[in-house]
């Protein structure tokens, strides 16, 4: 968590973090800055101080909400720099990054490098300030990296900001199964008053109106249909009518609007009535999920329930990606990831992952099945927390009923 | 524009491109795959060819709607290669790299790196990748890119999504004068029915409301009342109460929903009357504008337009960031920038810029006067492109009053 970062960057042997990029999606300055919506500039923490904040003047009023000192680029007389280069934007950042880091009392060292941004312009600049000043060392990190790290235990208020959005995202798939229930079909087509088809466009844009009304923003959430539902990230088609008897799986990953935490949850739908051999694959997910659920103790390897669910599908005639790594039918993906101000985040529940499961950790629980030449595939997702006395909750609150009746027909 | 690509590349001495990075806004990758929602994996052009596309097994079904060919990892053995490597993300990723290159046909030499991604992440990756394979050489590029430079000129396609997006904008702009000129006052305080506050957090859930209606997506729009007006970047307080006579900046900057392209556009409301002082300033930002507009001619340097406004500006006694560097107030800013997948595109409208204006550009025009100490900001900006006979182009079709008048006072 985040008061682990001192010890983090001591054992990476960093004298310093710098975090820069861009602006909606940047989760490491979102995570220093505390929400502070600024959209561009630097975050600088030298190794047991509090971070400070480098701004474009323009936004001063906006980043004096971190709570953090900020210095704006004026301080740092940056206009009169860029004007001395005539505007030469390559030498004007290099000089400006050397000023800013001995602002901080940054002298020299191994700096890590972080964010979310520009990949190219970010190398080559690393490359031009490093040749410039060779008293300083930009790090970056692959694999688990300090912000993995300090993101895989939450602390108690990201727990209740993640548990507030899960509420409000239960309340949305509440809503939602409510309003396509609330439609008849003619045929096997699901239609609304006027006869036309119901289609996912539209149950589509009712979820990001209910979900705005939640203070929550939608990230290309997943209604696939049908086959569709059979590759596990196909987003659906806006066109396609609703049918009944035709498996949904509806992933819906929504985060506090303006770029704040996500909850990760999944649930499939039949409208109407489910066919036999959906109705296995489903049970048999559900079971899966059990399975995970029932074999969760802290402090062992997260691949060990991914491997007890692999066992149980495997079990029932499933390829799995351990018993065939190639496979694009059955059950082809981790069991699930950690989750926060990323979608994905460590640890990981695959089955070659060496993460451990602990107390703070958030994770999806989300197992599945694939046939989309038989034409469905099938997934559950809870997102739960690891409590402080060691036990996983369920903060997806929401019931897993496969078949969605229509009240009309 | 996308057919310069390859003449784009020649100048470099690129003999192909990566793009990499994450998902949702990631405009490289989008204007090379045409708007395919994919949430990783890679673009691979090789100088003189067509790009190729490599994604997650997950992802195939989704990535064949960019019309490029696909492969998928597991058509380049990559769980294989994982499992055989024990689960090394990082040996996987450097191998794999030399893999998919292999597979298009590009077995050395310079390759452009580009995408919007984790920085350190790909920082780390590029120097194991070199070293691992010294045939090949990662570039970054900062300053003009090659996508920089391929943006600055729209196509006749883009120029019509940009429309669209602007004729949708306009009507969110006009739904949002109506609804708030549809409140009553009780003293200086806008009120709804029940007597409370009419507050900006309640404007702004109306605006994404609207936006989403028209298939927009929201990217922190301003709406900033007096004094946090004259800050340009402040985002405006949520609960603050929307108040007689006190100038609201509103500056709206949509885009197509899931990453698309932007439109942006600024006006400043007085609701109910506006102070002389007021008044004073938005006129001549209104003047301001008008003299960029009749200032530009296609083949003249951008800063050119700046400049005449800042010799408007300095000759009602404004500061401005030319006069004065390191101003906090006055005018403070560039006059606009391109627009495009990305919000702040070349070229750049600011005074040492060295970009010229040309046939098929899409700019911002957006003159501003801040004076928080004084209470208020005001700035007017319409999106406007050049077109094909040379003409400067507003696509912004919003009319210009500054009192927002209450109908039920």
């Amino acid at each position: 968590m985040k008061s682990d970062l001192d010890a983090l960057m001591a054992k990476r042997k960093l004298d310093a973090i710098m975090v820069t990029g861009d602006g909606h999606s940047n989760p490491p300055r979102y995570y220093l800055t505390n929400g502070a919506h600024v959209t561009g500039g630097y975050v600088l923490k030298k190794a047991g101080e509090a971070p400070v904040l480098i701004v474009n003047g323009m936004e001063t009023a906006e980043a004096a909400k971190s709570g953090l000192q900020v210095y704006s680029y004026n301080d740092l007389d940056y206009g009169a720099l860029y004007k001395s280069l005539d505007g030469d934007l390559q030498k004007t950042t290099v000089i400006f990054w050397k000023r800013m880091l001995e602002r901080v009392g940054i002298e020299r060292g191994r700096i890590g490098l972080y964010g979310e941004g520009n990949i190219g312009n970010y190398l080559a600049l690393s490359k031009l300030f490093e040749a410039e000043y060779p008293e300083y060392e930009l790090v970056g990190e692959t694999g688990m990296t300090l912000f993995d790290e300090a993101y895989v235990t939450k602390d108690a208020e990201e727990i209740e900001r993640i548990r507030s959005v899960a509420q409000r995202t239960s309340a949305v798939l509440q809503a939602t199964w409510d309003y396509i229930g609330g439609h008849r079909a003619e045929g096997e087509t699901v239609v609304k008053d006027d006869g036309t088809p119901l289609t996912i466009g539209d149950v589509k844009r009712f979820v990001r109106r209910e979900l705005l009304d939640r203070d929550l923003e939608d990230d290309a959430m997943i209604f696939a249909e049908g086959r569709d539902g059979g590759f596990p990230h196909s987003r659906g088609e806006a066109d396609m009518p609703l049918q009944l008897g035709q498996p949904i799986v509806f992933d819906l990953f929504p985060r506090e609007l303006g770029g704040g935490y996500f909850h990760d949850s999944t649930r499939t739908w039949s409208i109407g009535y489910a066919t036999p051999e959906v109705q296995e694959a489903y049970q048999q997910v559900m079971d899966a999920f059990d399975v995970a659920v029932d074999n969760f103790r802290p402090n062992i390897p997260a691949k060990s329930l991914q491997e007890a669910v692999q066992d149980y599908f495997e079990s029932k005639g499933h390829q799995t990606t351990r018993s065939h790594p190639s496979t694009d039918v059955g059950y082809v993906h981790s069991l699930g990831h950690g989750v926060g101000l990323n979608i994905h985040e460590r640890p990981s529940l695959g089955h070659l992952a060496k993460d451990m499961l602990q107390v703070g950790n958030v994770i999806s629980i989300e197992p599945g099945l694939y046939y989309p030449e038989r034409g469905f595939g099938v997934r559950i997702e809870d997102l739960c927390y690891v409590s402080p006395n060691g036990e996983l909750v369920s903060l997806t609150d929401f019931h897993k009923e496969l078949v969605l009746p229509l009240r009309n027909t």
